[in-house]
């Protein structure tokens, strides 16, 4: 950790008289502030702890729990056995609301390592709401994906997409070879029917205790739903998306037409 | 009240041993069946809270409680002094993503009365980040308006604008003639230089304690920000807005491009 200013840190922690209770905030917000402007670059490996520690003038454990915070954040990420790492995820990447773009991709072009956890891909038959909404009738074959997607091991995104099945044995089968990374390129190379375009819901909700766990976030944060039915050339429903999204890593943009005059 | 059916109601009410804790839950319920179905109709006046309690056998304190949950949720709104209607919001409002539009428009087309409250207009220089979004000097002289604004007396947005004065005094004096309703309309009248286009960032967002009170909600309650920087037809910045929605009330849409082969 050669790149790490110390003077620099040192001054901004203890400039003034500190009050102990304040000191994890201080070391936190320092740390924070020079990752953010790239004076500590991203990739930077933190020297170990006792080490670092004793640099800041602090103990171990207001070291940790201000390591804590920032890992919370996104700022670092701890590797356990690997040491503490600052994280590509330091600022949150942007995906278009405008095109469907793929999620590996958009991470990829961030510098990132993208992953999933809690990979389920299941058999159902489709409810009334769900059944409504793709067309087809109630009880009709669907397969069910649903994955916690990671950017650097860190959970932004909890996906959950129905797709209609027209050949239920069949469809099925090869959709349970899906393992991970984009659904779009997927169904691109397996399905023969390209998804046209979709009709796409935002709307803020709060995390329930599932999505909390699943999200790695406290129960009742906000997360960007993104409730979205994907169509064919023909218009004809094939997958709806619904989609929870921490917004502290990846939020959405869309260029804007003026007003009609 | 002569619209609403109230054997119906009971049915729905009193259908099996209810115990008394569910009872404000299951009227509450039965009125949002019949609101959402149409079979209560938008506008309908309720007659007394005594004579609505004694039809539909319970005490007025757990009528006022069911009563309350549907104004929350806005089913019905509660003018004091003048009676509880059942509210044009009960649904919500869809806006759009692509295209700016006016929400005044966009109320009254869904047969709402949009309004605002706590309206204030400020003659305030540019901060740090607001002057570097908006490509003016910091300190640089903006107009700021904030409003809540309404439908059918219900907060739906805090809405909080930057705009660019080229001309101080005279720019300012135009903007104080903002009496609230569309900012798009006002500045295409009062101002000469259209809105060419915005580009738009959404995220989710919890209220803090001063959102919550301003939207009537609870602290921490997820609302979608949209913060937006509006260009001139040179991509010269005019106006910045952030704005906090409940998505109870509105949600926005758009249609999604597939993904480029």
């Amino acid at each position: 950790m050669t790149e790490i200013d110390f003077h620099q840190l040192n001054d901004k922690i203890w400039a003034s008289g500190v009050r102990r209770d304040d000191l994890v905030q201080r070391v936190a917000n320092a740390l924070r502030e020079q990752i953010e402007q790239g004076i500590i670059p991203v990739g930077t490996k933190f020297m170990p702890e006792a080490e670092l520690a004793k640099q800041l003038n602090i103990s171990r454990p207001s070291l940790r729990e201000a390591i804590r915070i920032l890992a919370h954040d996104g700022h670092l990420q701890v590797r356990h056995g690997v040491g503490t790492f600052v994280s590509r995820a330091s600022k949150p990447m942007f995906g278009s609301l405008e095109q469907m773009r793929s999620m590996t991709d958009l991470i990829r072009d961030a510098g990132g390592t993208s992953g999933h956890r809690d990979l389920q891909i299941e058999h159902i038959a489709a409810a009334d709401k769900i059944a409504a909404e793709l067309g087809v009738d109630e009880g009709a074959p669907l397969g069910r994906i649903r994955r916690v997607r990671l950017v650097d091991d860190r959970p932004f995104v909890y996906a959950n997409e129905y797709l209609v099945l027209q050949h239920a044995e069949k469809d099925f089968g090869a959709l349970s070879q899906f393992t991970g990374g984009s659904i779009y390129q997927f169904l691109r190379e397996r399905f023969s029917r390209p998804i046209s375009h979709s009709k796409l819901r935002v709307s803020a909700v709060a995390a329930d205790t599932e999505l909390a766990g699943l999200l790695q976030l406290k129960r009742g944060a906000p997360l960007l739903r993104m409730h979205e039915l994907h169509v064919d050339a023909n218009n004809v429903p094939m997958l709806l998306s619904i989609n929870y999204h921490n917004t502290e890593v990846v939020e959405f943009t869309s260029m804007r037409a003026g007003m009609p005059t």
